[in-house]
């Protein structure tokens, strides 16, 4: 792998020189800096006067695949959209899984995102297509028995094969978990297997939690009156391995549960918005409480994209507008929101652009009217710029973008096609 | 006036070849039939295979040269932001608004706007600045006396010499109205005074109203209880020349008022949420009521961009956020307010792809993640992509964006740079 230097780009408003070896931030200096470095021959040099970098994205919470699903079900309602949803997913199949990450990652290496926390079928089709796009892949096998036995003892099966080839095969690059989907779908036993495996493994569980109100209630009926949360305390599946997609509608004893167990949570505020699941993402009550709060899209069949940053500006103005207050969810707690929360739910040594972190980075291009004002450059990040601000993408040491070009773009959009005409 | 050719151009999912002459849609037919038609020397054919065309949007509330605003008052309410900005606006002069206006046009043709509904100061060199870059705006001369005797009599005379020049230029791509700032920033006397002469002219008068709860509490305070919606039907002042921008906080009383008046309201909902305002936009009932509908994005110093996009996604995800249902504003209904709805405000034949109508629309290039699903156009186009998938503008016939070229871009950049850093 050769090395990058980054001449004169611009780190949260000083100019520096960053010099990136072996997947790493080697070094970094004020611009101008790097006359004295000694430097590899096989090295890459890009001027990036005018530029700004900031972290990759972390997108704490998508279904990849599903960018081959966007408008499958507009305009339901969460229960209603998910029905559809599981209609479709009888059909696929290895090779859509395959190209429909790919194209996620064509769009998430567009909008800035160099990490994803992915659930979904065939998840090796995923890891596949990410690892092969020079993205980090968290993922892993996605338990969900909808209550049946004989499911149940399929996926337990292959859930332990599949688990153990990949714990062995140690790509650093794939971090493996764990995953059920809900506490609606799994059954007891499922969960609380699924849970005692990660721990185990000492892996991540990734699941979906208090995403909509329905959810609590029929939690509730079923358990004694318990929250999803309580619930699943009650089973002892709440730990700093568990990373939770939503928690939306959470009670004051709930984020009490979840900040005392160290339970990472993740706000999806485009996909909860448009499938009118709710809005009052308990931010302020959950900081407070020292959860560890991480952003996520979801999948493009609820979101519809996989755009961090407006998933940032969206939850931004969401909590600005409800609380009333316009200071709400300050600038540099979102950016890590998007970033190091993600790095420090995952346990990656990311998000942030310091000597020894990953080299994972964005390169912002200002040269156009979303930066031209006496305004902070994040607010003009955030509020006004839009994702094709993003020039160039680097993950572990590689450019995936350069000057907004991908390797492939074209052939995967092709193949992707072919995919769709087969299913429609 | 060259004419154009669009070949093969994707309208409403037919396939259709446009001629454009004169600043009109001259003919339109199937694809493929324009081998048939008798076409000038004078023509530019464009190949718009895969790409679909819309209609232009109508920006229908902003403040343009506050492009160079931006991050002034980050994270304050309403009313401390109001103070932070005329605080600044006394030091404005002619070439910060033109350059200012230059920038906001540059946004504008990015982001698909073709006309615009403006209020600021220097108004001369908005219109100047828009109309050399190609767009329609609509402008005119702005009270706000702030309850000053002495200002009040400098403006009478200011406006009608302003007013009588522009309407006797006639210049179709400027459509001259008259505004008035807002019920708590300008006399009783200026408010009607205005008002009649927007009458006298046959002109809109743009306005703000109802933009917090506190301007209609103060209202309700000053004059006998009165919203300020009842108090400007006391004064005469509601009629179909009325373009009332926000309209957030309104009673039932208020919306059939609005309604029997004719008055035509602008929802700005990145502004209001921004800003912490509200956000409960009354929009089915004041559809229902029967009231033109249209959308703005505000000025960059609050919103913080132009982009008409932008303000579609997230009217409609804060409509079915808080409402709690997935269905709200539909995407027909949402089009339209970003495009006929201010056509018929503003009095123009726009926002229709037709023959006969004006020639104002815009290219989207679907060749990219965004497009590529089963799902409905408008979804893909609206809770998908960004104003980035917009590749070419045409304005009153004229390309003012081709594949992303805007001549005079990088001038205009440094000019204004300039610009800002006299003030800075």
């Amino acid at each position: 792998m050769g090395a990058i230097l980054l001449r004169d780009v611009t780190i949260r408003d000083i100019r520096k020189d960053v010099l990136i070896e072996q997947g790493r931030i080697a070094k970094t200096g004020p611009a101008g800096a790097c006359g004295a470095w000694q430097l590899a021959g096989d090295i890459e040099i890009m001027d990036c006067s005018g530029k700004v970098a900031v972290p990759g994205f972390i997108n704490m919470h998508t279904h990849s695949p599903m960018s081959l699903m966007r408008g499958i079900g507009e305009d339901v309602l969460f229960h209603e959209w998910l029905d559809k949803i599981w209609k479709v997913e009888e059909h696929l199949d290895h090779d859509f899984v395959y190209w429909g990450t790919k194209v996620a990652c064509l769009e998430m290496i567009r909008t800035g995102t160099t990490t994803f926390n992915d659930q979904y079928w065939f998840f090796d089709s995923s890891v596949k297509a990410a690892r092969e796009m020079g993205l980090r892949i968290a993922t892993g096998y996605d338990v969900m028995d909808k209550g049946s036995r004989e499911e149940a003892l399929r996926q337990k099966d292959q859930c332990i094969a599949k688990s153990e080839a990949y714990l062995s095969a140690g790509d650093p690059g794939h971090i493996y978990e764990l995953a059920f989907h809900a506490v609606y779908s799994v059954s007891e036993e499922m969960i609380v297997w699924t849970s005692e495996l990660a721990q185990k493994y000492d892996v991540n569980l990734h699941i979906h939690l208090c995403e909509t109100r329905k959810e609590v209630e029929d939690c509730k009926a079923a358990h004694g009156g318990l929250t999803p949360v309580e619930y699943l305390d009650r089973l002892g599946v709440l730990s700093p391995r568990l990373l939770a997609a939503h928690t939306l509608w959470l009670t004051p004893h709930d984020i009490e549960l979840l900040a005392a167990r160290g339970v990472h949570c993740i706000h999806n505020i485009n996909s909860n918005t448009k499938l009118a699941s709710g809005y009052r993402f308990l931010y302020n009550e959950m900081r407070d409480a020292g959860i560890n709060l991480c952003l996520g899209t979801d999948g493009c069949a609820s979101s519809n994209n996989l755009d961090m940053l407006e998933a940032m500006k969206t939850a931004a103005i969401f909590q600005k507008a409800w609380r009333e207050d316009p200071a709400a969810l300050p600038l540099p707690e979102l950016m890590d929101m998007a970033t190091v929360n993600g790095a420090r739910a995952l346990r990656l040594d990311a998000g942030r652009i310091e000597e020894g972190a990953a080299a994972d980075l964005i390169l912002i291009e200002t040269d156009n009217t979303f930066f031209l004002s006496p305004g902070p450059f994040l607010a003009n990040l955030v509020y006004s710029a839009h994702s094709d601000c993003i020039d160039s993408v680097i993950c572990d040491g590689r450019f995936l973008m350069r000057h907004r070009e991908i390797p492939g773009e074209r052939e995967i959009l092709a193949e992707a096609r072919k995919v769709l005409a087969k299913i429609s």
